[in-house]
């Protein structure tokens, strides 16, 4: 399999797909002890407690990026929405969609990106499908995944749970995958130093369970990035959520970038960040937490949780601006830039 | 919604893209009792016992076909796969990839027939995402399902299980789904009445385990098809599988239709049929359990497992054939027809 592409054939249910299957994914996806993995479905050992199940389809394009590839980002993905149900993901699932003529070395790596990302992750691919469309009828390749993990929060955080008084924590800096991904497509080499910040967010949400307890919403800001996420959170806690722009962390070159573009780096997608809103006693002990990762390294506390705004109204997110002024950070209404994950 | 296309805003994590899941898919999913829906992911009450976990992708072309659509198909094949470890399917996730321009009328029948389809099988759609495709990138809509289910056959059954001596039955008769579709394709009017025999098999898997038990091999012959699915259990088991060809049941209509366009029904696809190989003394009890349900009613015990063939080999399908001879029914090489499922 070290060259060649992808045919019709490997999509089928003969000696060419059960050789793509064993040469290209069984042989890097590890199975763990307690599974079967070579039927149509997996056999996996009970698992205590309630369950968080997710799934996430990636589209994006290029499937190959500064900071990851379609493959480490359909496993981050999906480990990082399962974990925001303050839960440990433990297995993942995946279908392929390969379009008629994809190389085979780059189907590999990808391959291979999803078993390191799995394995840095701590989760295991454990079944799997693929599918292979005509060429013209898909992009080079679409990844679905989906995952198992195991609640260990109580409660769980829910979009539901802000509460007046709560304090809003951001993880890290903001904008960087979606802001890659913009020069990429767009050819800007002035930007190329920027990476996507694509990264598993599992073991934070452990430290946070366990050292900050009490979250009361947990939740990745991707598509539509940081306003569209609190957007929602505002409207189905029924809530406001108070911004300070000053304390939301923003790479001096993303910054730089989204200026020079006319972007604005709270509606740009990340991959590798998560916003936290828990009580104003516990935030310390959340930063602290989050801070001993990498990924963690600038969390700061970006705003609070407030009953209504001075109209009385809920469902919004103020932003209190740099300049000491204040303005509704809306909901964006459609999407910046198709494909961005 | 009730008119209109899908647009690349939809797929963004804004205002249309919470509409169009609001209205077009969390209206007819109903969510089960202990679940939480509209995070990122499902929380779902612990389940007692090992899990099944499978996953899908459906790419078929034409989208709505005799006898069944993208929807039910992405619905019947995830549970099918999971019913197979002898377990019950409780839960799917659904992931969308929508090429921009999908008119939402035929969006809305997809989704209201996978809701019916779960909904008859028993299982809960729980969670999703949905991803827009710019125009030409993908082909109308792709559905990767994934499953859970508890399960209920101790030990599971599993293609490695097959024994010399067993019995191997199939639940009904072979080909309607691959013909019906290569009818469609092919415009050929004069087999438009052969349906898909898309269905779920879970209450049929139920009631084996319950009244059969011991059961060694489920599979459900899909892509390929039964020359497939034997030929694969033939090898993981390191036996023979011994078919007579007049005991498989073939609808005439399919039969005909097989033999004017050079097809072998032996290789066609099937959506709601199984091959269920347990110990002889079984066998009764087993085809008793599934003819009790429509989709089992043409139930037949169709061959039996050896150690070897005559020439000392295993993992092999040997046919005795109508005339009676004897010939090697082989592993297929690739795809028949791309876009079967």
């Amino acid at each position: 399999m070290e060259q060649g592409r992808v045919l019709l054939d490997h999509g089928g249910g003969g000696e060419a797909a059960h050789r793509l299957i064993r040469e290209v994914f069984l042989s890097r996806f590890t199975a763990p002890e307690g599974t079967v993995r070579d039927d149509d479905a997996a056999l996996l050992d009970e698992i205590r407690g309630p369950l968080a199940f997710s799934t996430d389809g990636y589209i994006i394009d290029p499937v190959e990026f500064a900071g990851g590839d379609i493959g480490s980002l359909a496993v981050h993905g999906t480990v990082n929405d399962v974990a925001m149900l303050g839960a440990v993901p433990l297995y993942l699932s995946c279908a392929f969609i390969l379009e008629e003529g994809l190389p085979f070395p780059l189907l590999e790596r990808l391959a291979q990106s999803m078993a390191d990302a799995a394995s840095a992750a701590g989760v295991r691919i454990v079944t799997g499908d693929t599918k292979v469309a005509p060429r013209g009828t898909a992009d080079k390749i679409f990844i679905t995944t989906a995952g198992i993990g195991r609640v260990i929060a109580d409660p769980a955080p829910s979009g539901t749970r802000a509460a007046p008084g709560d304090a809003v924590l951001l993880s890290g800096c903001v904008g960087d995958h979606g802001l890659a991904l913009t020069a990429l497509r767009g050819g800007l080499h002035a930007l190329s130093d920027i990476r996507s910040d694509s990264a598993p967010l599992n073991r934070m949400v452990e430290a946070l369970v366990r050292e900050a307890g009490d979250l009361h919403v947990l939740r990745d800001p991707t598509r539509g990035g940081l306003a569209a996420t609190l957007n929602e959170i505002a409207r189905r806690s029924a809530v406001v959520c108070l911004v300070r722009e000053a304390d939301v962390p923003v790479r001096d070159s993303v910054a730089a970038g989204c200026s020079v573009l006319g972007l604005d780096p709270l509606y740009l997608a990340n991959e590798g960040k998560l916003v936290c809103i828990l009580p104003q006693n516990r935030a310390e002990a959340a930063l602290n937490a989050m801070r001993r990762f990498p990924e963690g390294r600038d969390a700061a506390c970006i705003g609070e949780i407030a009953p209504s705004g001075a109209d009385g109204k809920t469902g919004q997110v103020i932003l209190h601006t740099r300049l000491g002024g204040r303005r509704l950070l809306s909901m964006p209404e459609g999407e910046q830039l198709p494909r961005i994950c």
